[in-house]
């Protein structure tokens, strides 16, 4: 009997290593945001390069506001069990660093000793707002932010330091997210990703067009959602991401289905809209499991024999 | 302005009460599983008198194997988000007990100071296996588990100790069911769960019919799921669970969701399959805090003017 | 043979009664700071009344600058893990609470939620500085840190919400002191912390002469550590912390031995100085477990004899 | 201005090698056990070549018997944070594996990606009693064991696995002890450790003696204490493992001060028995993290400046 060979883990420099190539090949790369391993495996499995740890998602599904109530160990372990699920690599949403620059330089260390491919954090405040509510959308002064980006990129190892631009979000405007780019740049970033709540992507385009400097350039056609791959990589973008279709897909499943069953009285009606028992076992590497067990087992069974 | 009350904590005293009076009321509670304090939100929106935290789901979500090796603290940790969440109470599938009689007792007091209304373990082995996986379905000693129960039942306060009897899955048969069924009764728990995994519900039936005793009886109809609340109540069954709909319907949901996108390159065609973000903030309590957050900004003001 | 009644856990109501109560006592109140379970039962052991949950011990036991490197969780898991080990009510340092009055918020339902009596929160800016370090030390802007006590005292059911005064340790001086202490007075506090780093305890004699107020007074005699607790108690104060002692006496005692142990290459010269093997399990209550276990593998074989 | 080079943290596969050159020199190599990061820095300062992630001492100070009640993700937890803190490899006390064979996979994939240099698993069964207690000592099935460390060698990249001997301590006799060493060397184990509980080393030493094998073999010196690191070397012994001694020094000295302040009412009379403030600060690491928050926030300060 042969067992399935288990793909050994990454290292994270293998993983921030994927991440960089995602972001640096001529193709747009794809990415998909998960709040748990098993979003994270069908991402793999629909064949997404790069996971999101998204902080919308992992904040939804823990019944909390997207506002830095979770805190950092919080995200980091959720970022790492996606990290520990799939082969992909993790690219974790930071929110705006947790705090100052020493937690930034604590971030940054615990992510990658993690394995985590990669870190975004972004311009505005701690705590920060979800960048789709109405509230508080002040950004970071600027000296402040760039020492992040720039102690970030100074004492991580491999890990990917992406840095979010939120002025346009925040009603700042496109020359302030221009001015923002380039001493993001230069202190260290790896890649920049253009928020925008717009309803066209015409902002994004224009910041993309605007935009002299070197670094890949990321997107979340979260509002903008008839933008295609195929004009996102005819503009020049490098990345993506798909920041919370998973969950939001999810939510309206079990809104509707749990409904249903209350009404109904029995689980009958829905069946042909859930899952197997055998696709969860699937997704749970069941079957790898009961082989190893046996494999093991019987490998015992052999050394001790000997052993007598 | 006025501020929407937030509903206190219930103490775990008050959460026991309710789960005892769900598996006393002449009418069946209807239970449902949930992996995350966001499913058990729907759940609880939906209607259902009592969330499960479903050994199953949260093994799925977090991509491992239903077999122990999520260990006690993470199972522990599940539920204790989801009690935090919502107001109906919350009954804990804590497999067979982690390990051996000590560990049950640090089991049940741990549950009980996290405000869990109640646990369930069941008579098979440490580590168990998924009852709907062929594999080892070993029933354990009946004195072990016997003194299990009494163990759970004397150093608890106020918790729900329900047995769970595996006889059913382990093919150790109907009079095994019943001559357990009698032994834990004796031993101190306070309702009992009868498993199967046939595709009608006879066997459930039959169980309920033949037992003499005097404790609530809950089934978990996964495999008979043309089952009706109507026939159950009717039978006498106290509780049903529906221990992993919600998880099976997100699975679902999402696979599909995910496909969808990497086809199209776009997330157009399936906006409205997609929960709005409306709804996520809403699910996330966000209206509630940015008022709260407003009025003791106020009265904040307020108190520093005075202070002048 | 008869168990040790394994005292039930108090409830939190209970905790926070138990400390109000060592608050108001004509008595002077001694509180002992902890770092883990086996320290909080040694100060319990030693006649402490109440354990402080003491994030500079808790940070240097994690081996992190007392600078908010911690989280909130990491934080409550540490003084849970002290309630659920000590009767005693424990009285959680909380920084200055972890963002703002949102964090606040969900910080106070939490602790109140595992159990602990009460918290204390810090009128300083977040990320805060241990106030023994020279650094940044400024103080919270009066109107947001009167709201984050007003929050804490209307979510809160029982817990006792203390406000820590740092206008000593920042140099703003005693007017600004008892400003301050009145209006978190009126802000709903329901004691006072008045810090000082002098090395005499003149200082905080002065502000407990000069508070007109209602509120009890608390003080952490560490650098002026000649004063004793008929001094304290005569003074009027309602409470003295010993908030690093037994991190430090720990850490001491572990340099010299391991020094030892290394340079004599045997451990035989150290052995007088370390606490037997019996004592550590008479701590992790060890012959309790073994009489319960012993208890309930005879009850469960006594209740499967019958079952036959 | 220079900043102290942080040194990078080590990956898992550079602790592994540190660990199985260790193993491997013809020194003896001397290991101090730990219970937090504190007791880890302390150990490596002190000159320890390996560090212990020691059972009994992080069970101790969670106020708990050494018997299983802490699960695997908590004995995980404690062995990372001895892991980030310090530079030397650290050997993780793994107890029996936490369950079945695929509980020793998910074990060991799960120390390997938390860089963990080694793991330590012992024959006996689970929960396991802390060895140097009177009760269940009973030995884990030879084929089982030995298809759990079978596994341990094929699923780890480079995590080093160590096989515990139990047979001397469950009274099983020195045949039994020679048998299984050898047994287990054909399983794949790395190394072995032989533990007695005698007053005298002879015990170990008859092992040493007669074991023909190839593995480095370790020993634990608790009861056994007037043993030399040079008769150990000079008898062909790999490793000494000091598995709780700094528990035990931290102990006594923290029982002895808290019940001194208790007496007289102030600290006055056992500062001189305290480390300082300094001492504390110094080994947080508080002098760095201020150096670098200045270096990164002149930093900022100069790329806003040009962004200008």
């Amino acid at each position: 009997m042969t067992v399935n060979a288990v793909t050994p883990p990454a290292t994270q420099a293998d993983a921030a290593r994927a991440l960089r190539d995602a972001l640096e090949s001529p193709q747009l790369a794809r990415v998909m945001g998960a709040h748990n391993p098993l979003s994270a495996r069908l991402a793999e499995e629909a064949g997404f390069d790069v996971i999101w740890s998204s902080g919308l998602e992992i904040s939804a599904a823990a019944g909390l506001p997207d506002a830095n109530i979770l805190a950092m160990p919080q995200c980091l372990d959720a970022a790492t069990a996606l990290a520990d699920a799939v082969a992909a690599p993790v690219l974790a949403d930071c929110d705006s660093g947790f705090g100052n620059v020493n937690n930034v330089i604590h971030m940054v260390r615990s992510y990658e000793a993690r394995g985590i491919a990669g870190v975004c954090i972004e311009d505005k405040q701690f705590p920060k707002l979800n960048s789709f509510i109405e509230g508080n959308q002040d950004l970071a002064p600027l000296d402040d932010f760039a020492g992040k980006i720039r102690a970030a990129s100074e004492v991580r190892e491999n890990l990917v330091v992406v840095a979010r631009l939120e002025a346009l979000i925040s009603g700042k405007g496109m020359d302030e997210a221009l001015r923002r780019a380039e001493v993001y740049e230069r202190a260290g970033a790896d890649a920049l990703l253009i928020h925008s709540k717009r309803s066209e992507p015409n902002e994004v385009f224009d910041f993309r067009e605007a935009y002299r400097g070197d670094l890949p350039v990321i997107v979340v056609p979260t509002t903008y959602n008839q933008v295609t791959v195929g004009e996102l990589e005819e503009r020049g973008f490098a990345m993506a991401i798909y920041a919370n279709q998973a969950l939001r897909s999810s939510l309206r499943a079990m809104r509707e289905t749990l409904i249903k069953i209350m009404q109904d009285g029995t689980t009958r009606n829905v069946e042909g809209d859930l899952a197997s028992l055998k696709e969860i076992f699937d997704l749970q590497q069941v079957p790898q499991m009961l082989e190893r067990q046996a494999r093991y087992e019987e490998l015992g069974r052999e050394l001790a024999e000997v052993g007598r």
